[in-house]
């Protein structure tokens, strides 16, 4: 089952040419979830060639302009195709507001349901087979969240040697016992799942955060991430600028990455306007004196996030 | 006195890569004045290094998504500059609630003064020193205006010849003359400017039609247009599509633009995603067969408007 992230967009506060706003869809399966959703990210869909047309989720970090303003074309360009469920908004109280004053006020025609959905605090959000997506608390200069979608654990592997020694053959109930269900062995007895698998093996965890001032508290939120994206939006020369206007530096994702335990990889993203391409290298050679296995999103990069045992 | 069309954008319903959605911003010596703000607008501003940050007038056509969810990132970073007059929104009913909502639920930080004017019937909707901009009413799916920025006559040419005949030296007095202003002669009588000038000159006149079906009520209003921007969605086959969507095919552009008598330049805009580059040179054809002097806009060209006489 693959599990990739499409990096729509690396920039904070405004688009430019090459660097559009900070959204990340992340497609599991044939199941997609929208990290954001600034002006234009429906140009950077496009560009990946992707059949975005029926999002499952869209989640909002929070409801400021360069974090929302490409919803309403992308509400009203998924009415282009037929849907049966409908489409899931997540985020922070004013989610509905925007949602429905953009239908309204713009007379958008939306052949589908929405489905809209304010987060008061912390906890799951969503779930579905497989996995579940939660929103943990930012801080920024208002109310924000990041998410975390984490598979459950998966059976442990399975050892034909242990099958056989137990007095199951070769053939369909192998296949059982590898998705962990019991089964009857050739002399009556019962043979237990676990008596043929190892321990069972975590799923695959994907954390997304912005904006936010550093804190301590987010490091938990996003242990033992595959991958974190995270905003790293200055240098630590603007460490102070960064704490005033609620954004972190590239150093302090990093720390947040170390700190967390068991992060795969740390993607920056959410960069401030100010740094020109070739300034963005600054952002992470500062970020991996930190995290070794920091590295800078790129627009219309495509992240695998495989398994890992 | 310049006056220069930017296009920023050419595209209906949807961005595309390399054709951001349908925007026009006139700049007639410092002043600014965007027709149009689709999302994604401010990065053609950008491309174009247009010190974009104190427009002036914002004018909208009509208030569905893809003609205006990039004014919310514009009015917030028309912030990052000082200013002392008022950014003056003009645009049909709904205009004042989408800018207010943007406001509110985006909770957008604004250094300066909006003000909104709502369009209820055509007519005068901005006026300036030697302009005004006229909205007429549109025929789309929606209430729907398009515009006519027009200057005021200017004095004619001066003939020096005259002048001196009738004994003003040249010097001072001729530029008050030019001017329009009376003076008095060398023998002292007084010499009034229509003694000295040629007929008055036109001013020049843009304007600017989307979204709208065709009807020939619009040639009247775009009369004597020295640019003429105007949509041309489809080509012919596709008539029908085009009057049940409320939109224009380039002939039917084409066909304003000869019948409302002396137009310079007809631009077509607005295409449908379905075309791709090559496919729009169809477009154009079909328009030139009806009005010679059509051609297809492109994001980020830069169009002149001179004075013709």
């Amino acid at each position: 089952m693959n599990l990739e992230a499409f990096v729509l967009g690396t920039g904070g506060v405004m688009p430019l040419p090459g660097r559009h706003l900070t959204s990340v869809l992340l497609r599991r399966e044939g199941d997609l979830f929208l990290f954001d959703c600034g002006e234009g990210t429906q140009i950077s869909l496009r560009q990946l060639k992707l059949r975005w047309k029926k999002i499952n989720v869209v989640f909002l970090s929070h409801t400021h302009a360069d974090h929302v303003t490409g919803l309403p074309g992308i509400l009203m360009l998924s009415s282009q195709v037929d849907r049966d469920d409908p489409l899931y908004i997540i985020g922070p109280p004013n989610t509905a507001k925007y949602v429905e004053t953009s239908r309204t006020v713009l007379n958008m025609h939306i052949n589908y349901d929405i489905v809209v959905k304010e987060i008061t605090e912390p906890g799951i959000v969503y779930e579905d087979d497989g996995f579940s997506v939660r929103a943990f608390g930012l801080r920024h200069t208002r109310q924000c969240f990041g998410y975390a979608l984490e598979e459950e654990s998966r059976p442990g592997v399975f050892h034909p040697e242990l099958a056989r020694d137990c007095g199951v053959p070769e053939g369909p109930l192998w296949s059982k016992l590898q998705k962990g269900e019991s089964v009857e062995s050739a002399d009556g007895s019962t043979v237990e799942p676990d008596q043929v698998l190892g321990a069972a093996r975590h799923g695959r965890k994907f954390a997304y955060v912005t904006d936010t001032r550093y804190f301590d508290g987010i490091s938990r939120e996003v242990r033992g991430a595959d991958l974190l994206v995270c905003e790293g939006m200055f240098t630590d020369d603007l460490t102070a600028n960064a704490q005033d206007k609620g954004h972190m530096t590239a150093t302090q994702a990093a720390r947040v990455a170390r700190d967390a335990g068991n992060v795969g990889k740390l993607g920056l993203i959410h960069y401030s306007p100010r740094y020109t391409e070739h300034d963005l290298r600054k952002l992470a050679s500062e970020a991996r004196l930190v995290f070794k296995h920091s590295f800078l999103t790129r627009d219309r990069q495509v992240i695998d996030i495989p398994f890992t045992e």
